[in-house]
């Protein structure tokens, strides 16, 4: 069974409350659940973090690099500038995927540049809190992989 | 059951024999196939189109705009520079998720950036065939959620 | 009676169902009539062609450069980026009349670009249909001046 | 009969003296007199106005802006950096539209943006003294359609 | 008791009238005495001046350098462009205060930069008919201030 | 009696030891006595917080969202680049302004721009501690007409 | 004998009390006597004209066209965006001189760009007062050589 | 006996009659012959294809891409946005060279720029006729490197 | 004897085991002992300081600013966007010298700038562990010089 | 028989040793031979000359301006910034040809750009030494179409 | 008697030889003879020195800054670029003064920059010859004032 | 014993008459000595070359490349823009390091950028003379740790 966390950036505890025509009006809690059944339906074992804090963010991944086996990662607004973070997501070994609630490219045009992408595994926006299932799934997909090629 | 169609742009059906380290060693084939099954066991049915002309998937995508309920787009360099696939994006009214074999925002910059995407639901990149397999999933949970609404 | 071709680039003939707030909601076949009659009631023949396909368009400009005395031109998307039918514009001694249905001035930043517009007689946008009819005007205008100066 | 303000904007009233290669040799008067005729010709009446001064031609958008129908405006060099022209037009609730006599976008690259097209009902340019009668025409229609839209 | 001319450029006149969903519905007289009581009640003495010409403008900013202690300046559009508006500031040696109505960070690109106010004591916009009242008390507390100082 | 944050961010709590030729000699402390002094005198209620901490200072916006009625903020260098501050602005629904006691728009290029204010209520900047004392009237001000609208 | 504009632009009146350790501290009468004094141990007659106006900058332009043989021009800040003073200064047929008091290329980066330039005979910055003196010789030097060939 | 493809873009097969101040007056079937006699007199043959389509450009490169040794590429305008083309050569395994009828350098700005030319062997322009016969003995020299060192 | 601040920033404390042919593999521990002997060589005793965050970097450098006699500061990433830690360098008296391990200017683009250097005393970079040493060196010096002054 | 002056820029002496994966292992005296060989069985006398210095490769181009019948130009890094070299290439009368043993557009952003090739009459790159060779063909091409030209 | 340098960049010494229509049709010897001429009849002894070299260029102001009074100085093309020219002259006490025989703001987009100009007395452009004799009048009138100063 | 090349690039001899509030007042036969003696006292032999030419420094750095160990370089401008240099320092094998006197950063802009440093070991800014002790110093460590690795 893999560990993953699931770590959410700046703001994303406010879901629901905050601008619900851009990200729902479900809010962070019920964000938390449906990932962590997703993630049990997907039989992998997910464990939610959340900090505004870019410090924070960044020992959350330091912290988890040798206990778990992927990250799914929410950088809030920290996407579009924390080199910092990139340089923690490219500190580590194991796989990172970026996720997105919305399409940010459809947005104002400072989101549609990504900082952290490049060092990640992959990206997925625009489907609300499908995108973070869509992560699982996805990360699945490379762990099985890695399992497979490490036999 | 809903009909896909899985729209893929230039150079793709050279898949497995371009730039391997890039795209992966299996061919376009193989793609094709593992979409149309993986849109089966998710109550779908998808079609597969290749072109290299901007035309002629402009035109595939005013095609099925009535007949089908949504499009995977791989536009391939196409995502860099072309307007005119936005706006035909833009004109139908039918879910379109863009999706990417190779993580984009690693590579040259001038790939980092989509005239696409604006338009579409969501993207999904980085993840090989799976990028595929992800927006038939995506796609899905859109479709049910509309529909959902709609009753 | 001058002949003038009306050539229609990418994504017009979904008019009316496209994006009506800014296209407006009649569709191609009759933007074509009106286009017809107002040419007839000028004095003039006008024959209307449509393609999505970049290379289709510079075809349609190639084949009228001797038998055709003028073109009003709409190159949709391509009117930002498409160097090659600036090419060829260029290469046929025919004047050329750039037209838009909306006022690409007052919508995205990418649109206020026209790589076409250097290389044509002039440019008329914001007028819908209207667009059409002034650009027969023009044309009008530009052959009568010409041969009067040719006699 | 409907009341047209034609603006002029600076160096206009030099026309056929001043770069004759570029704006023709036909001087401001008889362009005053082509359009006042041609206006008559359309059942409209027009009354030419010339400044040099950027606050002059916004005094003449505000004074016109209850007692005329719409307005022919070339704006000259202001056209590219006049903010306060912007405004000025964005002001007044009756239409405008910018007209200049050289194809603009064949020129300098500084004569290719235009900050006050944005706030214009459309933009004509390169047909010398016919950007003026054509743009007495799409006024017309403009006015035509507004007066059937609101019987 | 402190004179302070209040300097209104291009378009303001028009207030209430003008775009109201940004500007709000009064009208330019009921600011103007709004401005004027405000000022009495501050222990000052307004002079509301208005104009749509920079040229103008400029001659009003000499004009009171001698005999007023202090301006309060909304220079309209030509905040964004205005080079010569700012020598004019920087010329004269009572301090100037730069107000806007509208938070313009909020709005186009091309109203987030002020090429006055580098010259100005401070900025303050985005309280409507109140941005004007605030810009009376920081005058009054400037002079205040240099008056204690000088002493 | 209406309840205000004065949110203070990086290095503000050196006021008076930090480069007094911009900031003034006059120190911290002194600047919340100041705050809360003409906070009473408003008929308000302030209380100060300081942190040099991006996320800390998220905690302290989201913290008091729904517990005061509005914020005076100075986001320090934050200003210049937190996007994620941007968003935490954003999602409250009190109204906040945005503060700075030195003229911004004076200094280095990159002080010139702000990406927090286009989602704040206004800007005030250049007045040394009476920023902040024009800010709490100006909150005042807002207060105010809200509550009077909502009766 | 020479008939010479000498044409001060915005501010330009305010000489000898504005910022003097940019300018000096000599006044603008002071000024306009040296030049005409100058002029006349050149055998040349200067008349002095100053405005704050652009659009009264381009009439004066225009009024000697036809009666004087050259112009000493210092647009002032309109130097860095009026390209209607551009478009006056190409409209006319008599030489222009561009000259500035101050070294532009030493100040702030706006200064050092001119848009006027390209349409003048040359320009001179940077020597005081004696920035017009030269102007004046180079304008000598150009009216010989013109009358030298015309002969 | 090497087989080599020779691609001719948009435009072209316009030469003789298209700015033949540019292009010179020969056409394109003597350009063809001309390649043919001096392939053959290389011991090589070669094969002219033409398009005006940046699909069909992109089919000719996959078709070739087993049975011919290399590709002389003159892309036309499109050299300058189309990273499909660019994608389409760096898929194939034989060696590409661009060539360019005229100097693209001392022309336009947007001409500058290869899109292409990054994942050619190499690039040869601004010799007319001759850029191409150079593109064959270019292309010699390559493939008989390789062979030599093959074995 | 001299007490100094060695202030390491994000991601620091995973040296070793991150990214090893850009950063080395000897780990944190090591380069901490290494700094404090050296310094002690020196005359000068180090106290290393590590975090992640922003705002606990700055809390250092405040901390140590009466205290201490200088800092060596590696911002990590934070070098290229912090401007609040550009603002807290500048507002302590004691001087600052940033280093970094990798050649910053040999990297990607976005590592070739730093906000932060412009108020350092100067910067070092490339050397591995060695460029704290050099650093220790360089404050040595600077210490000495200035008591030297200061006698 | 026509005298080729053979021009080779900085660090070109070192080939061979200098980053022999760009470009290749032979040396610059073979490469020297290689050309003279090739020039003579073109029925043409090379001659070769290398500096480090912009100004001595100015004054070989002078000093061949009269007596040679064209230039083979390899400028290495100072094709990409010396707008000194391109006036003297475009300040003499005999055809001088850009060439590049590697391919300039596959390397660093700042390769892409000649500075020196709009005066030249053409450019080869990435050819290795056979950039040279092509050289000589295509000036010996230029050559006899001149000649032929003037007879 | 005051001692003047004129100095004369790269590709001068072609003058009457090199692009007649831009630079003139007389010759370089005939430029420095009426330099020394019009020196003498100023008062002054000019010494003409000619270098292609910016090496030499940077010896020969340095040799000159104790020796000589003033320096009249036409860079060349290195006036868009040498940053190494820039720090010559700001390292020598004598006045410089920039002078070019075209009008470079009339010519291509590079040439509008000096980056020499920003540490001169003042620049001179547009003149032809003339403006050698311009920075002669010009300096000596610098070096009278001076003079005129220090007593 | 190690043989190290310190090369001074332009302007450098001119130190301590030269700009002294930025460069100090001792002068360049101080610097080379002091360099010699702490040369020799870390037990290197330094020797000291200074040029004002591109073309000669390309030329030491050449003559170096086989007899000697290290290069410490300051540049001086040319750090900026001579791309020249940078491939000299990539063409020799042996170590070079960049040293300015000043600190780069926090100067002019164009300062800020090194185009030579990416190809160097390291850069060391911003410490007068001892930037090159600290260079010294920095090589040693170099030199140290390589012939360790080749033991």
């Amino acid at each position: 069974m893999w560990n993953v966390l699931v770590l959410h950036g700046p703001n994303l505890q406010l879901l629901g409350e905050r601008e619900p025509e851009t990200y729902g009006s479900a809010d962070f809690n019920s964000l938390c659940q449906q990932i962590e059944h997703a993630a049990q339906s997907l039989g992998m074992q997910a464990e939610n973090r959340q900090s505004n804090s870019e410090g924070a963010l960044i020992d959350h991944l330091h912290a988890v690099r040798l206990s778990f086996d992927g990250v799914i990662f929410n950088p809030g607004a920290y996407t579009h500038y924390s080199y910092a973070l990139r340089d923690a997501v490219a500190a580590i070994a194991i796989p990172v995927i970026e996720v997105h609630l919305s399409n940010v490219h459809a947005r104002e045009e400072f989101r549609h540049r990504s900082v952290i992408a490049p060092v990640c595994a992959g990206q997925i926006c625009g489907f609300g809190f499908n995108s973070y299932l869509l992560g699982l799934h996805a990360l699945k997909m490379i762990l099985e992989e890695t399992s497979r090629e490490s036999v």
